[in-house]
């Protein structure tokens, strides 16, 4: 039990459809994890048919997935970051603008009570005003402990991108430990979309692997004279290449998520015609991240970093930064 | 009763969610007509509710929509186009090739008893076997009804293009009554469902008239530098631009609405890049239509003809190209 005596910081990552909990400890070690589907959609579904007010239905997912801790350490600082901090969640917190120094000393959090006397910090999300403007909530997180866990000097101006693939596709921008710029693509939730609900659908077979060729035939198609029309246009060959022979109904949903990936990057990298591509590091899960690594290798971009659960260490950086650490308690 | 008494042809329309008959006389007239909900869709389900084969299903569906008619005329050929011919329809009428001349006097139509002694024919698709390839069925019998209104000269070799806007748009290039090229766009079917299911629908509050100034804003942005970006990297817009107070949320349908089907027009016009683009003719409602009248509009393209419900008369030319009609009953 050496390492829960040092407990010095409950982090949360809580987001739309899941919530993360981790109790960090010395150094920003992970001494003890858990997690639950209490995203804030289900806990708003959950206040509804419990008839009970949001903030009651948040406390109580709160005490759920973190209640023992709590009790256990009732003086370390807790912080969350993610959708628990949109107009949806418990607390609104106020984006910050890009450029925005994730790690500054001066920003401030939200928060609200949890507990008599015991209050929740909640980290903004990052807006980039640009004309089609762009937001994130989590990600900044994610991304700062990648910074950290990537080893680079602090002091470091050096540029980096970062792909946080998923739902909704982030490609971020950063200086240092500074947002610059950002944008989303909605190819994780379109592709879910059209591979359950559209005519495309009743072409596809499940398969128990992935199927690579058929994947890099569709990020193929995203970088021929084809692709250049937008995925509206070219989807539509995952039906029609099904019905000519030319695909077999287990490589649908492959060489639809191909045509996807493909045409998010080729779009991401046309906007940066000509500038050189900052070293890119993915943040995702494994699977999804492996199909990023395999598309964007078609695009000539081999050198790719792979990081995985780096929201909490982002989190233990805020709580660094900002001086919410307690001396250590040993 | 002079007009049913020269009853020639029994035309169906016969599509995925509905069915369409017209009794037609001299000349391609529309002697009457008939409409229901009876899609080969919604036949597959009431065969699989009653128990009932599927023949028998679509048997029953057309004596519901023209049972009396075909007691009346035992001898009138009755003829169909759509989705009836495709392998989930009641007969499957193999696709034709481009170029497709639609009123050939010896091309194949597929035929089914309905009666004893009697036949239902079925019109064919067309099939563009490109790269990515591209069939069509039901469409070709609307352009040809088209092609017969608008008065083209039979012999004229005349280059137009036509769009049939819809679920899944149709573009298609047509040489006096020959289809040499065309391409499908999804537009319709992904906008229904960014707009009902993703979290681009949580932002959307319905409106009771069409708000055209969002509309154009999403036709220029797809026009934009960032329309050159693939359609999920601009539709986060429609959330973000709530977000920043920079959207109503009763314009979100109509901005996005504008962005779809403006990117759909920038990428079927850039395939074309440099070339004149030919005459061009709607086929499509009128709602649908005023969209895409609008958005072209604002790709600089003003001479747009529109026509409706061109099929029936489509299946009549077929019918006269054939030879199917009897000599004038009268």
């Amino acid at each position: 039990m050496t390492n829960i005596a040092e407990a010095q910081l409950i982090a949360l990552d809580w987001g739309t459809t899941s919530a993360r909990a981790y109790l960090m400890g010395r150094g920003g070690s992970i001494v003890a994890n858990r997690s639950a589907s209490l995203g804030i959609m289900q806990v708003a579904a959950q206040a509804k048919e419990n008839s009970l007010t949001l903030d009651a239905a948040f406390e109580q997912a709160l005490a759920e997935l973190c209640g023992e801790w709590m009790e256990t350490y009732p003086l370390i600082p807790v912080i969350a970051c993610g959708m628990i901090g949109s107009q949806q969640g418990w607390v609104e917190a106020t984006y910050r603008a890009v450029p925005a120094n994730l790690a500054a000393p001066e920003f401030e959090l939200a928060s609200v009570e949890i507990s008599p006397g015991r209050r929740m910090h909640v980290i903004p999300g990052v807006l980039d005003l640009k004309t089609l403007p762009d937001v994130m909530r989590g990600e900044e997180t994610q991304i700062l402990g990648a910074v950290e866990l990537g080893g680079t000097d602090s002091r470091s101006e050096m540029e980096q991108l970062f792909l946080l693939p998923g739902t909704h596709s982030k490609w971020v921008k950063v200086q240092g430990r500074t947002i610059t710029e950002f944008s989303t693509s909605m190819t994780g939730e379109t592709f879910a979309l059209l591979s359950s609900q559209s005519i495309l659908s009743k072409m596809i077979e499940s398969s128990e692997s992935v199927s690579w060729i058929a994947f890099e035939r569709g990020v193929q198609v995203s970088q021929s004279a084809n692709g250049a029309a937008d995925l509206m246009l070219t989807a539509f060959s995952a039906r029609t290449l099904v019905l000519t022979g030319r695909l077999q109904r287990t490589e649908v949903s492959d060489y639809l998520s191909g045509l996807m990936i493909g045409a998010e990057i080729r779009s991401v990298i046309g906007a940066w015609d000509g500038s050189v591509l900052p070293p890119l590091t993915i943040c995702g899960n494994k699977e999804l991240s492996a199909r990023y690594r395999r598309a964007l290798k078609n695009f000539g971009i081999t050198e790719v970093r792979e990081l995985q659960g780096t929201a909490p260490r982002g989190v233990w950086a805020v709580a660094c930064a900002l001086g919410l650490l307690q001396a250590s308690p040993v």
